[in-house]
């Protein structure tokens, strides 16, 4: 395994053979890697390098390293090539991910290219979806069986379809009726073992999971990991065959939303590309909005502090335990909202469990609103600070984390109550929502507890 | 797709006919439904429900229901049921998931169930390995191919293999010598394709991608993403072929470590289980660890403040800022570190870019820190603060932003350096780090600008 990932070796051979002039050496040792190798080896080069090298390397190759490369990048390089190259590149591509290129191109040389193309057919109609909807994702290149057809035609048709790309989509074999309507399914395995005279509508099984085309893909992908499909089939307007959703999409939207989610939880916009590729100003830009919303809400703990001036003023050891609390209130407010986001885009909860997580996670505060509490009344003791000023941080801690964990298992649900992704509830919401409530629940209880 | 989801309905016609005392029906009922369905409704049963009802299933349901359970639950269901059922029902799972089942129970259980299996020698080598890792999740239920057979030969081995569970492996069929050792590959496609008097050999692919037994699942899953790899072959000393990780284990794993990293991005430790099937004294213990963690790092900012008491007390307008400037500097820390994690989980950084990696973040820390600045230095005016104050408040935001940018660049590659996994770098620790060293370079310049 660690062989696979040697990948700068490679690298290094082919540049020495650019650098000598030795065009083919550097094709032939491209054309020799596996292809999300030789996509890596390839991204290494330089921009102009890139755009020299592309319409020289093999085909198949060059549609291999459009499709593996960020959307934005094979955008970029595509812009540098001759409409002729771009177009015969293309016409070697999966049609989804021509589809997808095509449709980051300016809408002038799309119809340029579109025309030169062998098949404009097999594209067009996918120009028509969302990127990140079942249309967008899906491929039409797809074999598809009628029920009059028997065992051995079947077979036969799979062994005289062309290989690459539609290999891929052969492992489930989806059957239409005249009017192309998705009516069964069967798979290579079960055509092997079935008697070749046997009817194709005698051995499929007519219960098929199919997803709309306008679905969104993290649906699609939800589904087949739950049923564990290799393909799916997306049909359109009365349950016509529209195209097929193969493996290596679902794995490819599996990364993305796990991508998503996660620079979400970290309150960002997420990157359209790879992190370095990515210049500085736009990583900033992804992060501006919401660092600037959070300042914004976080001013609310000055006018707090502000409006406690006096009661701070008399006990200045009350302001020593204040990043403390709001700090553990914002932590335990982050593990909660972690843990429902999650489980909400897992499907282990819904709308409907909405008490009985509010009551779970209740429950919890309590628990760690307690030990955090606890301690939290030795250590200020130990501080030599007064005997009430300790009895405010220990109730302080246990309502902010009661808080905290009520605020952080309800705001996800809320954003799915108003159909607004529960990811965008990051773990910095979540903290600065904490600070300024947490420090009004603080100084509250210290006012009464210090009769101040 | 909509009615696949709505299972309401099939659970309220189960209950009704389990207190009815049909269990006949209870069990035509769920056994209508597909796998993943079925166990969806199965798990809203009682225990005691849950208990009655699995040995009367048909057995391939009950293997079902045990494998598509949390594997806690199943061990917990698997402990109520009898030695002779539950040897029935675990000679029907696919061996990694029986091994798997097998683990969890007690070590004297498991040796009588062992004994009572119809082939316990399937599922003892699955035992020796870490369900976390390439051979705990490898099925060892596989076809395998001989160089010297042709493709007739090996077309009638396909055909003659038990359905399901084997069916899952058979769309890569993997090649080995005499000595068991691994030597190619191919597929279904490919052998129809194929002459029938061809030999495996002259058709087969030699470079085959695969696997060590103790590799990490996280790794696997990675190899498998990178190649569109259907199933993987799982080798041991001598790349003697042990068994195959197949698509539906490869997209367990995706979720699950997807599930892991975004639970420990909130600072708690992964749940094992289903999140309301978990107990609240359970889900206080995975995050009692970190949050008290985070809580004693916490005090440091108390120890500053405390620090800092007679400059505070000169100028209490300065305290007023405290919870907006670390709680930004939180902010800018979770937003980098969340990139950051995520780059390295998808190999689109690595150690060696780390110079490179803190650069990048400097830059959009300078940038992001300019704008806040900005920003705080006429809020901190606009609310009558003494001008010096919001001098000392706009450069504290500058210098805040770009360290915390710094902390969270290079904290997860120092984790990555230490062999440590990154995403323990949690959006909580990183803005716990940067309260106390925040709050440190704000009263450090204040006390430098306002000459206290």
């Amino acid at each position: 395994m660690e062989r696979v990932f040697d990948l700068d070796a490679v690298l290094a051979e082919v540049r020495r053979a650019l650098e000598a002039g030795r065009i083919d050496e550097a094709v032939r040792l491209l054309s020799d890697q596996r292809p999300a190798d030789l996509v890596e080896v390839f991204e290494e080069l330089e921009d102009e390098e890139q755009v020299d090298l592309l319409p020289r390397l093999e085909v198949e190759d060059s549609a291999d390293v459009l499709e593996y490369m960020d959307d934005l990048e094979a955008a970029d390089l595509a812009d540098e090539l001759t409409d002729a190259d771009l177009a015969r590149i293309i016409d070697e591509m999966e049609p989804d991910e021509a589809a997808d290129l095509l449709g980051d191109l300016e809408p002038e040389r799309r119809r340029t290219i579109l025309a030169q193309l062998e098949d404009p057919d097999e594209i067009r109609p996918l120009l028509l979806y969302d990127d990140e909807t079942a249309g967008g994702r899906m491929t039409s290149d797809v074999l598809v069986l009628r029920r009059r057809m028997t065992v051995a035609d079947a077979l036969q048709a799979v062994r005289t379809t062309a290989p690459s790309p539609s290999a891929e989509t052969l492992y489930y074999l989806y059957v239409v009726d005249r009017d192309g309507r998705l009516v069964g399914v069967t798979c290579l395995y079960d055509l092997l073992r079935a008697d070749a005279r046997a009817l194709i509508a005698d051995i499929m099984s007519s219960d098929v999971i199919s997803v709309r085309a306008d679905v969104d893909q993290e649906q699609v992908a939800r589904l087949m990991t739950r049923y564990s499909l290799l393909s799916a089939p997306v049909v359109g307007y009365g349950d016509v065959l529209l195209g097929v959703i193969t493996h290596d999409d679902l794995l490819d939207v599996m990364e993305q939303e796990a991508t998503e989610d996660i620079q979400r939880q970290g309150a960002m916009q997420p990157l359209d590309r790879n992190y370095l590729d990515t210049p500085a100003l736009t990583v900033a830009r992804k992060r501006a909005g919401w660092l600037l919303l959070l300042f914004f809400t976080g001013t609310l703990t000055s006018r707090v502090l502000q409006a406690f001036e006096a009661e701070l003023a008399a006990v200045v050891s009350l302001a020593f335990f204040i990043p403390l609390l709001i700090g553990t209130g914002g932590n335990a407010g982050a593990q909660t909202t972690s843990t429902i986001i999650r489980s909400l885009a897992l499907g282990e909860i819904d709308l409907d469990d909405a008490w009985h997580v509010l009551w779970h996670e209740l429950r919890v505060g309590m628990l760690l609103g307690l030990i955090v509490g606890v301690i939290g009344f030795g250590l200020a003791l130990f501080w030599e600070t007064q005997f009430s000023v300790a009895q405010a941080v220990a109730l302080a801690l246990l309502a902010i984390v009661v808080w905290a964990n009520a605020v952080g298992s309800l705001l996800p649900l809320l954003a799915t109550r108003l159909h607004i992704d529960p990811a965008l509830v990051s773990n910095p919401l979540m903290s600065t929502l904490v600070d300024a409530t947490g420090l009004l629940i603080y100084l509250q209880i210290a006012k009464v507890i210090l009769e101040l």
